[in-house]
């Protein structure tokens, strides 16, 4: 790329947004990047404000407001912000022509009523909905080159799809049967927010389950996936570590597979994608394998009788869960290869 | 208690036996305790051993052989030791007349062939395993009077067997329905041999599944829950923490039921029994509620049919999973108030 | 004890009121003990706000007010409360005849400028400073024995002062050398409230130094140790555990000296004292050594010349460096043996 | 770079090893580079043995043999092995022409006594003792311009001697008085192998000292700051995390000095090199700052009299303290920018 389009990265106070401004300085697009933040503290460039980018080259910070992102000429912005400043900040960039990649819940659902039921929020306007390119690539990329809006998946969604829409896809499942995901998730997923069952003494050396029933990433799995709604249950638990989400994923098939029959299912789909990496049958990832990463990896076992999988799904929360699917959404926007400054 | 009966405590290497040893240093039955271990490394009380017991009363402790254990007078034995050593240990121990409380899967199945198919050893004669009482109290404390030999569970099976069994019990399953139990662990469960996915730069940050379709706990869950073998999906998972295990488990019931149905179900089954505490509808333990204790703690919520239970049951592996459950045990086999010394 | 005098816990929200509520739980004087805090979220008894303590005897809460404290019939209050409340509090305990033992900084200082110095408030009276017994009982039994108000020293300085002050009292150090004590200790020491640098995915696996000579337990140490401040350099750094300080501490001597004779300083020092464990030369004891439990650790070596030594001291910080060292106070005060209710 | 010339990369089953594959196969020299170890197991790329590189290029292994080595073409090799090995390796390549990068100990040391009476080993040649260029680029970027062999610094020493020498080099340290090094290592430092201290429910919520007066990396700090050993007081620490070592080091000034001189001081000497990064007086690094970086990061504080110096030096053990440092050396051997591939 000889002279990459200005871009904006919105929002990079929270723990995705910096790891997005992390990717897009490494990135070749990166260089062209500004970066806004409702309180700059009177800082230019992110190396203020981070030790941790101390001594990388200069990434210009602004004010974050709608007229300045329109003057720093971006033609496409990230929005790594809560989902009622996207919500209302998506609509005045795409109307000003400005791409737009929103990596909050605001554009993840065609129908408001699920938006607006499940996070208590008014919905942005349906033709934006309809508009929105839900940003898993493995399934959009076709849609994606042509996107002015994508909606970047949840992380736990992204985890949970990757793993069960194939097996759906193929008409494996049992009728009727339920699908459950047990999921598993670092820290840094539940945001940089102080809160108490975030404070070090109590969460380190604790496990606790979270949001049973009730999680806002059931929608857009069930969505994604094709699921009724009362085939899927989605528990989420808080790890004590920092990144990082496993998924446990428990189906039922209509008749007796055999392994290779339900690798090759997987293999098919991801074919050709750099992203997702399908472990053989009885080989499972950790995640420690993804952490740091922009890959899912997929692993699997079987029962005796063939009927009941295990699968086993993981990802970095804030890599192929968030920032670096978001990055991947954007190779996609510009035709780039679809890992660039992913590896 | 005023003079104790002599007791051995056989295998104070590993984590379970160094538990057991703290504990019964702090009961009051502890002060007849004679503790044995393969290599006593010269040392004549465990303080020499382990430092964090220096400055408590001096605890002895003599080389491991079947007549060192006889020649302590010892009226009641805890094997802390290996399947084989236990599978050993106890029958010689029993003919002499001591009562056993072995922690190892050696007796915890009436049927020979179970044992010898998940655990590839040899099982101990069939007179002895019929003889052996599996020591859950909560539903054992008849038999536990009059036994001579107690088989104490395993720490993922007690988990699972709380929060499962009033349920099936109660006739609520769905009949030909699978109960998933997602379990998760700290380290300590796997024990203190050396082992690649426990050096602490492979564990620290990481979280895995493993023994998928395969953990030896699952016979002793299926045959002390009632549920058919191809009823119960089982799964573990090493966490990043030392101590606790946490169980999700998945249940369909035949019937919709109410949170306050469900509860008295649980609370029926556990009226009088201090070591088990249920949790209010939609309410959850967390692994640190019950890390360093005996409690095992349940809870549970309702999906809105009622037709579909997610419970959390939570304990310490090394408490109520391991050591401390064998204490609540030798309470029963002494008459005493079952949480003597655990609290 | 047939039946013990009431006493009063004040301030139960925090770590160290947490930890001295269930140090007092299994203590014989415990049944006797009301708490109070400033919300009881409408609890009668500690178990309802506690889940941990579910299932435990129903220990009384009351709201914090000294009319309230007062009519509980105390004859002996623990003040687990902030600097200034401490401050306010047991002038109006002591007035009424009861016995104080606060946990705070405010009492810690005979020179009233030292605290005001030091912590920004303004200082207790100075009849209440030079009442106060520094609650070291290792160095202060004797005038326990008669104690009114006990101050509780800082975590830190506990740790320090242990280790240092046999030294100095031997007139073994090189004047005017500088001591340096560097000591890390784990998150429960930096409190419940929540914090920046407390949040889970902010500490765990970092780790760093604060409060460069500036820390208020500074003061506490030159006044305990006899060293001159210019002869101490003391620095904190903050670990990604929950419980525990271990210090490495720094000095000369004017003449060489042996292991065995810098061994029986210590033991000299200490012999007798339950809670000092002293270590063999050129051996370390650990933070894993003294978590959970009042222990207080010394461990040293020497180098070539016999000039230089390095000494680790350590001990949990809700221990012995604050709830645990509190109850040993408490026990001197009703003339128990020192350990009571601390094994 | 055109069509880069062959690496060998020797060793990279430690931590190590496995951190310099991932660094240089990002490198632009990386696509060049053939990797070797004892026990290939059959593999012939990386991606087989290490699932984290799965779906990465395909980088090469062969077996570990000085011929496979040679044959292989490389111009240039690192070697990540014992120092045993490299002892016997880097003659044997050197002779051959090939540029030896070694990690180990083998050749950091002028003098062969030092290195058999720290190390226990037969030393390296004096020839090759003389030749060999302490890899540390900040001091020695001169003489890696024509290095033939570079001793890559151990971590520990790397972190404590750029801290240390500018003050040495300028001067400021009062004669004759202690520098003290306090240093803390997360635990991918002690490596690989399975040893007790780093069982992981061992190290869990554990922090320890070690080699006190003893360690290894005491003659490298000597030698390169110029301190006489009698004025250094060195000291390891094991922390509870993967990666990262932080210094606490304390120095004594002949004079007073202002936090401005000091900053100078260390701003002068790294002028014009990015991997170090001066912090303002009175702010200090923490490990999360140089974590997964090649960076470090110096921070310091002086007491009011202006003579004593705390300062804090932090960098990641296998970054700038190991594998990191490797390819900065490996930079200037090619006259690349320092930092290629580095950031």
């Amino acid at each position: 790329m000889s002279s990459p389009e200005p871009i904006a990265v919105v929002g990079v106070s929270g723990y995705t947004g910096f790891e997005l401004a992390k990717l897009l300085l490494r990135h070749p697009a990166g260089s062209a990047a500004t970066f806004f933040m409702r309180d700059t503290q009177g800082a230019h460039c992110l190396s203020e404000l981070f030790p941790q980018l101390r001594g990388t080259n200069g990434a210009p910070v602004r004010r974050l407001s709608i007229e300045n992102i329109l003057a720093s000429g971006a033609k496409t912005a990230f929005l790594a912000t809560p989902h009622e400043a996207s919500a209302e900040l998506a609509p005045q960039l795409l109307e000003a022509g400005v791409k737009v990649i929103d990596l909050s819940g605001a554009f993840r659902f065609r129908d408001a009523a699920v938006f607006q039921s499940w996070y208590k929020l008014p919905a942005p306007h349906a033709a934006w909905l309809d508009s929105a390119v839900y940003g898993l690539p493995e399934f959009y990329s076709t849609e994606l080159k042509t996107a002015q809006l994508v909606a970047n998946p949840g992380c736990y969604a992204t985890c949970v799809i990757l793993a069960v829409r194939p097996l759906v896809d193929a008409g494996l499942l049992e009728s009727n049967s339920t699908v459950v995901a047990d999921c598993k998730s670092g820290a840094t997923g539940a945001g940089k927010e102080l809160r108490r069952d975030l404070h070090f003494s109590e969460l380190d050396e604790n496990f606790k389950a979270y949001n049973l029933f009730s999680h806002r990433h059931t929608p857009e799995i069930v969505e994604q996936t094709g699921l009724a709604e009362s085939q899927l249950t989605f528990t989420t638990h808080l790890l004590p570590i920092a990144r990082g989400i496993l998924s446990t994923i428990y189906a039922t098939f209509s008749e007796p597979q055999t392994p290779e029959a339900i690798e090759a299912v997987y293999r098919r789909t991801y074919a050709g994608r750099p992203m997702v990496r399908i472990w053989k049958a009885d080989t499972l990832p950790e995640i420690q394998h993804v952490a740091h990463t922009n890959f899912a990896d997929i692993g699997f076992a079987l029962d005796p009788t063939g009927r009941k999988l295990i699968a086993v799904s993981c990802l970095d929360n804030l890599g192929k869960g968030a920032a670096g699917q978001a990055v991947q959404n954007f190779n996609h926007l510009l035709k780039l290869e679809e890992n660039t400054g992913l590896q």
